[in-house]
């Protein structure tokens, strides 16, 4: 009898389904729903001038999507609910919303329609920054222990900050909600009926950790009196992922159409499920996500303090490791700001006239300087520093100009910044006593640029693995749903079979490298002295 | 009786006269000639595969020059010979040439054709790199003294450098040379019979100063014992700026059309008879020569040691003054390499549709900034750095990028930190002494483009004032030459008949200056960083 596994990814402005077959991880069926309210402000809500800080979501979407994806790649494919052993969701984060006991959204009650806080706050709102200020500051004051664990700052992105402004702005909204829930935790619980939360959210978005728990409720009503109540909105028990969240009951049956007693995997972040999905699933497996930012997540044995990181998370990605992420907090919209800000008409023409893009046409161009040896240097800092110093008030900095400086020279400068900037991150792993054992690397830039992954390759001195995945979410979910379905009995051993294999392999030339090495060591050293000096 | 004087200006292509009233500065007449061997290279003499560092002239067309240029000006005004009371003349310097005792320039022999050290070295011939590094390797290893006047680097333009180039690479032309004279002296030999240096020549360009003479002869046989008998070369009475270095011969008369006994000036550089020409002849007077390069020239009573600067030599310029001689080795030029390096097609675009050109579409974004407050800075070392470092490894550098960073604020930075750069020379020369108590600007970029006079002014916090001379080479010649004739007791009353009024005065916004003062002081202590540890 055929196994199937569905992962359904939760992203921005859309989620996916994707039904694979768990014997190979054959592509079934995929089915995609955007979002009819996609990202909503103030004026959506209630009318009132829209800060450019909010972003706001509608559940009711989530549920859509989800009903409508499942059965559509049933449909699509033609297999029968009987045959599929699990599901997995993964879902940006942190992606949260308060609900009452029964985890019906607050926004969904009419007293509540018009209230900004009642509805999703998405990853990408940005409306706690002064709750987030005020929680770093009073963590530093009473030197908490999990802070360093988080880069030294909390992020407005995180959950409590995003429960602070509620309680702060809207306290009946606040005084209302019963669970402030990530969105993924919200749909295992609609599914399930169990109020869990995925080990991997907690511990990277809600400064949870399987040692410590949450922060205490000392610390919290330090912040603010009125957040005494806080920790009784976070409640559930965090399981780690790979693990059964629960299983579908009448009410998750009836809308996803499957079976009821289906599996339904702990959620994961949607970043994170790249890993299984790349193949990255073994002690020092690093896997790099290049997108307009970067981010360097490995797995590790070893539970270590490393200064700047944006998380660790034991049983954050792979059960028994530490999950640790790292980021440079701008990466392919550094080149993109360079196309548009620096590049000259000349060669705009020069590509057209070749038929290439921009890029190729730069590749090309940087391809003929002799390698390592620009006397160009760049600071990759634009949008500030995530690892290794949690700055963001550091800036991008061009340095060794002359008059015969030509663009592909800066170009190739701003790669391999980049590269140093990944170079770093891996550094300051290993000098934690983290080791990276393998690279790999996955998202647009490294599948099409290679240019800019011999670079890459070149500066690191290390073999990097690409892998081209259309649906590096869905697949890594349905891994997930796979391991909790009891199909395998690992996520390694379920990776192998259904995750990615790799597009291509990018081998270093260690004569550049050795070249690289110098200026590297200049790179470092001017970033200590910007980082320092706060010269900037 | 009408008097006149006559200032010629040899340029590096041409020459000009200009016959001058002697009692309103009136502009009576101008005439130019084009030398017809332009610059010459190997090709051009001895058909050998010309260097690009080699840039050679014909003397006759110096010659040719005179003779055409001053006869014009007779011709074109009517003036008679009888009311012409002097001649001044200025030069490229350090422009050399090897002549025989009589000053017979030895490429007019014809066993000296074909030898490319028998003719002119330009001021930018820059065939002697291995004889000035030399120079100053062993002037820092036998603690020369005066090698710290001239920022402690022997520069390959000089004198010294091409002689030793000719003694070490054309023995035969340095043993048959009796005289290596600056052009500017050879032709007051030649119209004079006066064998005379001078003193603003010999200063700035052959390592002469009052207090000491030449480097000794010492020295100069440990750079290379074949240079024993270069002093001997440079024989010749130096004298101060704003003297008589003789009258005309027969041959000077017969030579120009002007009347044996006509008062010849004492010639001096090019660039530094700018100062009377733009009125500046006091104690504490600076004259910035804003080219594509910048040249910061003061007078004052003081003998001070000055790090950094290019020259410092007493009756430099004026009588009774040192003349100090301070730079910045990149300056319009870098704008250029912005302008054809950085700068987007929508920017040209909308210029072309405004109808104004590119710098005054800049100066229009650029103001609408926030003055004071760029988050961009940048170090102008795009060309390295003469003053205070002279170091031109050092290299330009841009600081302060963001993602919404936009071409105007990266121009605004650029503007600003060539400001900064003399506001740094300026600072150089108060502290160590050397008062600054008025600041003028002359040059394309000074009289053109205002935003960046204003910014210049802002950042100084000094009213800055214009001058705009077409005529700025041949005027201040012949302001010498009228001082030199006794037309006027000294170069201050003679400037201020003969010399050009304020075009404008640039006032300093003083609130601007105070915002400035703080990104000036991170300027500093990158500047600082930056030289001290060469990361560049």
């Amino acid at each position: 009898m055929a196994k199937y596994v569905i992962g359904i990814d939760y992203g921005t402005l859309s989620a996916r389904a994707l039904l694979l077959h768990a014997d190979d991880g054959k592509e079934i069926a995929i089915s995609e729903f955007v979002y009819p309210h996609a990202v909503m402000s103030e004026k959506d809500i209630s009318g009132k001038p829209e800060k450019p800080t909010t972003a706001l979501q509608h559940p009711q979407d989530y549920l859509d999507a989800l009903s409508f994806t499942v059965k559509d790649v049933l449909k699509k494919s033609g297999v029968s609910a009987n045959d599929v052993c699990g599901i997995g969701i993964d879902f940006t984060s942190c992606t949260v919303l308060p609900t009452d006991i029964n985890g019906v959204p607050l926004c969904f009650y009419d007293r509540f329609k018009e209230k900004e806080n009642a509805y999703v706050k998405l990853w990408k709102h940005h409306g706690a920054n002064d709750q987030a200020e005020r929680m770093t500051e009073i963590a530093k004051q009473t030197k908490q222990g999990w802070l360093e664990d988080y880069g030294g700052k909390v992020s407005s992105e995180w959950l409590f900050p995003k429960l602070f402004e509620t309680a702060e702005c809207s306290p009946t909204v606040y005084d209302s909600t019963a669970l402030f829930l990530e969105a993924g935790d919200w749909l295992t619980y609609i599914l399930t009926g169990n109020l869990v939360r995925s080990s991997c959210m907690a511990g990277f978005k809600a400064l949870w950790s399987a040692d410590g728990g949450y922060p205490s409720q000392d610390y919290l009503e330090k912040v603010n009196p009125i957040f005494k109540t806080a920790l009784q909105k976070v409640k559930g028990r965090v399981l780690p992922v790979c693990e059964k969240a629960g299983e579908l009951n009448d009410k998750g049956a009836l809308l996803t159409g499957l079976n009821n007693g289906t599996v339904v995997a702990v959620p994961v972040i949607d970043a994170h499920v790249a890993l299984p999905s790349a193949g990255v699933t073994d002690d020092g497996g690093l896997l790099i996500i290049m997108g307009t930012s970067a981010c360097h997540i490995v797995l590790s044995e070893k539970d270590k303090k490393i200064k700047g990181i944006c998380g660790k998370v034991k049983d954050g990605v792979a059960k028994g490791y530490f999950a640790y992420e790292a980021g440079q907090a701008g990466f392919g919209d550094i080149l993109d700001w360079f196309i548009n800000n620096w590049v000259t008409q000349e060669y705009f023409e020069q590509a057209k006239n070749q038929g290439v893009n921009i890029f190729d046409y730069l590749n090309q161009k940087a391809s003929l300087l002799a390698m390592g040896k620009n006397s160009v240097l760049v600071l990759d800092w634009w949008n500030g520093n995530r690892t290794p110093y949690a700055d963001y008030s550091l800036s991008g900095a061009v340095f060794g100009l002359n008059l015969k400086t030509k663009p592909e020279e800066i170009y190739y400068a701003i790669i391999t910044a980049l590269a140093y900037g990944t170079k770093r991150i891996i550094q300051t792993y290993e000098n934690s006593g983290v080791a990276v054992n393998t690279v790999t690397a996955s998202g647009g830039i490294a599948v099409k640029n290679h240019f800019f992954m011999q670079v890459f390759a070149d500066v690191l001195g290390k073999e990097i693995s690409v892998v081209d995945s259309k649906q590096a979410g869905a697949k890594g979910s349905a891994i997930y749903a796979s391991v909790a379905s009891g199909l395998f009995p690992s996520l390694k051993e379920s990776a192998k079979v259904l995750g990615d294999k790799c597009y291509k392999k990018v081998v270093p030339n260690l004569e550049n490298t050795k070249l690289y090495d110098k200026q590297y060591d200049r790179y470092v050293e001017i970033s200590e002295f910007f980082a320092s000096k706060k010269l900037q």
